[in-house]
């Protein structure tokens, strides 16, 4: 069996731990790995580091290559998107993949988001046993979680007769139904949460595409495939194949899924203390009840008399809200947006090819920030006309290619670039290079920064 | 007239705003200055430079005469207290001072509070020429604030006869009535808040000292008196001389006085948006009602759906709470302290005599901060025997003394100081020298900061 994990995401609804450049998925809260690697580590329940393909953008490949790496999962195989698409286009890639693998037909393909939770990992693996017989039989198959409360945030799927043991044709799906609906979905037995998780055959789905989505050519060589991907509709693939394909069908499980995707969600999976509280990081709460309290980097939250409360503190910015108006985080998202606020994007650490950025300090002409370069990892070539730069090492050792002579410099030394001459640094060692940069000058803006290489 | 202003005080009700290194004299919230550069400011308006006189512990010194600089009030005298006492020692010697300067006996003394708000400036002047007519005639001089508001937090003082146009004898003293009890003292004219405002002229004082508190001795010379000055009891002027003195008057004024002594105080004295918010800094509120919001740094405060709240973020804490409980911030700072937090006493820039310091990055094997040192300052010759320091300069020029010789530094350039090696650095510029400094070694304690001169 093939696994296609979609890489993809926003990082809207769990802001401010959450951020454009760093969606839900990577974000570490429920155990000590983030929701993309406990996505790749339920994969390796089920099949080899081979036979997984994350589908991703550009925008986001370093992180998940850094997260493979931290797993263990070097060989896990990472298809970049040309451009950022909706699931329709994103799947129809990793099949053009696997045609291009010469992957037999008959060949099961499991497509799994990668910001989900799953909290019972062996109901999950049955479910999936019981919808690969059925989707040999020819079927595309979803996954159904029973709904554990009136959730209106969620797409329900209506069953229609059972075919096997727990395994139901779809009768008609429904978005986001009215909290009397969803009581009544909760109460009849004829309704599941749908999970957005897919099974089918490689040729089932190859089918599928050509008659459904024709403008999604599978026939093309490989790279016109690809340099025809931006042209290809934005729709998701419920929209594409699911709501058209003739044989449907469902596997209903109990596996406690959650697609986590508010802050009250996040409350309702974690475990609480005595007052029903959420307590993660640096919290200090007096009088304070069934609330998440979350404290990340030096942001020490204190707070008195809460209740029924979502704070999140980071390094730069606290959100406060009522627990049941966490669907309005969004909005404060989009203001952020509109005003260029980089808080919406970015955390102070931003990942990179090479590792990690941290801002520390900005001032009107310098600029101070912490890099880690990964063992074996460098930086581009690169050049600055308006900056000069000066680095330390705080930790571990550099080759540093400087005017194209090169010199080794070791824990606590320091060396400068001047303006207008190339450099790159490249971490020999075996240990993470940790180094500052303090750059100076009278022009620090991002065009500054030319590539080389 | 001589003032005396004290400037002591603690960080504790308006954390994480102040702290105990930073108490709320030093806050900037009512305008561009400081409360305690405000009280100068006042006293400007009342006598000059010369009469006044700043009385504080050692650990406010070099923050208060930088306020003084920032004002160019740098002829206001300071009067170090030896160790940290009561008002009634810190008064005393004041007295003391102005005994050793040779001051006539019946000479004024207006004593001020460094942290209390007064909006109006004139009626708070006018109240204290009236002052003065009366503590010429031997009197003790209180002033009293007409209440506003029933304030269960303040003490209050019960009127006697009339004996001045506005000018009254005490009946007596009452500490935080119940709410019932000031809202009676509200309406029934008379009571007034006590503002902890004193005037009475030198030889009244010394007279009172000498009767009432005896254990400090006004005839021993200077050096002796503040040499026994750690003995004298730890006690408030109030109840060492006010509770015993025989005339006492008090001015009734109507000042706008405020000891924004609370949160809820602040949020009080401050002005309010259309919704009734008060709104600081970065902050992105929905739905928010009759809040304080205060952002200051790096800490964007998003919030939905607050009513009477206050919530303060600072670059390493924020605090959140319902407004009316606004005292239970002592218990968060009391947690702070217990936990041997240090974001109970320090902001991450803290003051220095040469400048400040302020923290970016700590390590396990090093650390990085920025330090300022003011036109004409100098950092004191240390040495380090578990670390090496690399400095940069970022803005200004450097004269730096390393094992006895010397060089100047320039902005842009960098220098480094091995282990054991005494070094200093002096600001010969005309502006302000900011430096990076990378501490690194295998021991980071402040105890292995020797200072050599």
């Amino acid at each position: 069996m093939k696994v296609f994990i979609l890489g993809g995401g926003k990082g809207t609804r769990l802001w401010p731990l959450s951020r454009e450049n760093f969606p839900k998925q990577f974000i570490r809260l429920f155990s000590e790995y983030s929701l993309f690697q406990e996505t790749v580590r339920r994969a390796l329940e089920l099949t080899s580091q081979e036979e997984i393909f994350v589908i991703t953008g550009k925008r986001y490949e370093w992180l998940i290559r850094s997260e493979l790496e931290e797993l263990g999962a070097e060989n896990v195989n990472i298809v970049v998107e040309p451009i950022g698409r909706n699931t329709a286009p994103a799947i129809a890639l990793g099949v053009k993949e696997l045609l291009r693998l010469e992957t037999p037909p008959n060949e099961c393909i499991l497509v799994l988001p990668s910001d989900h939770l799953i909290r019972d990992e062996n109901a999950f693996k049955d479910a999936v046993e019981r919808g690969k017989n059925i989707a040999k039989k020819g079927y595309i198959v979803l996954f159904g979680e029973k709904p554990a409360y009136p959730e209106t945030g969620y797409g329900y799927i209506k069953l229609h007769k059972e075919l096997e043991k727990g395994v139901y044709e779809v009768d008609r799906f429904e978005e986001k139904p009215d909290y009397d609906k969803a009581k009544e979905y909760v109460k009849d037995g004829l309704h599941l949460w749908n999970c957005g998780i897919f099974l089918f055959t490689l040729e089932r789905i190859v089918k599928d595409y050509m008659e459904y989505m024709p403008e999604v050519n599978l026939n093309l060589k490989y790279e016109e495939f690809t340099r025809s991907f931006p042209d290809f509709p934005d729709i998701s693939f419920d929209y594409a194949i699911l709501e058209k394909t003739k044989k449907l069908a469902v596997v209903k499980m109990e596996a406690k899924w959650s697609d986590v995707g508010s802050w009250k969600a996040v409350y309702d999976n974690m475990e609480k203390n005595g007052n029903g509280n959420v307590v993660i990081g640096d919290v200090d709460a007096i009088e304070t009840e069934n609330s998440l309290l979350l404290s990340q980097g030096n942001n020490l939250i204190a707070c008195v008399g809460l209740k029924d409360f979502i704070v999140v503190g980071t390094e730069d910015a606290t959100l406060i809200m009522r627990k049941e108006e966490s669907q309005r985080v969004r909005d404060i998202v989009k203001h952020l947006k509109e005003k260029g606020d980089e808080r919406a994007v970015e955390h102070i650490t931003s990942f990179t090819p090479f590792g990690s950025i941290t801002k520390l300090e900005n001032g009107e002409r310098y600029r101070i920030r912490k890099l880690v370069i990964k063992k074996g990892k460098e930086t581009p070539l690169q050049m600055h006309h308006h900056r000069t730069v000066h680095f330390i090492i705080l930790r571990g050792t550099a080759k540093v290619r400087i005017n194209g002579s090169e010199r080794f410099y070791h824990e606590n030394e320091s060396f400068f670039i001047p303006k207008s001459i190339p450099y790159k640094i490249i971490n020999v060692g075996r240990i993470p290079l940790e180094i500052i940069e303090v750059e100076s000058g009278e022009y620090l803006g991002e065009d500054d920064v030319e590539i080389l290489e």
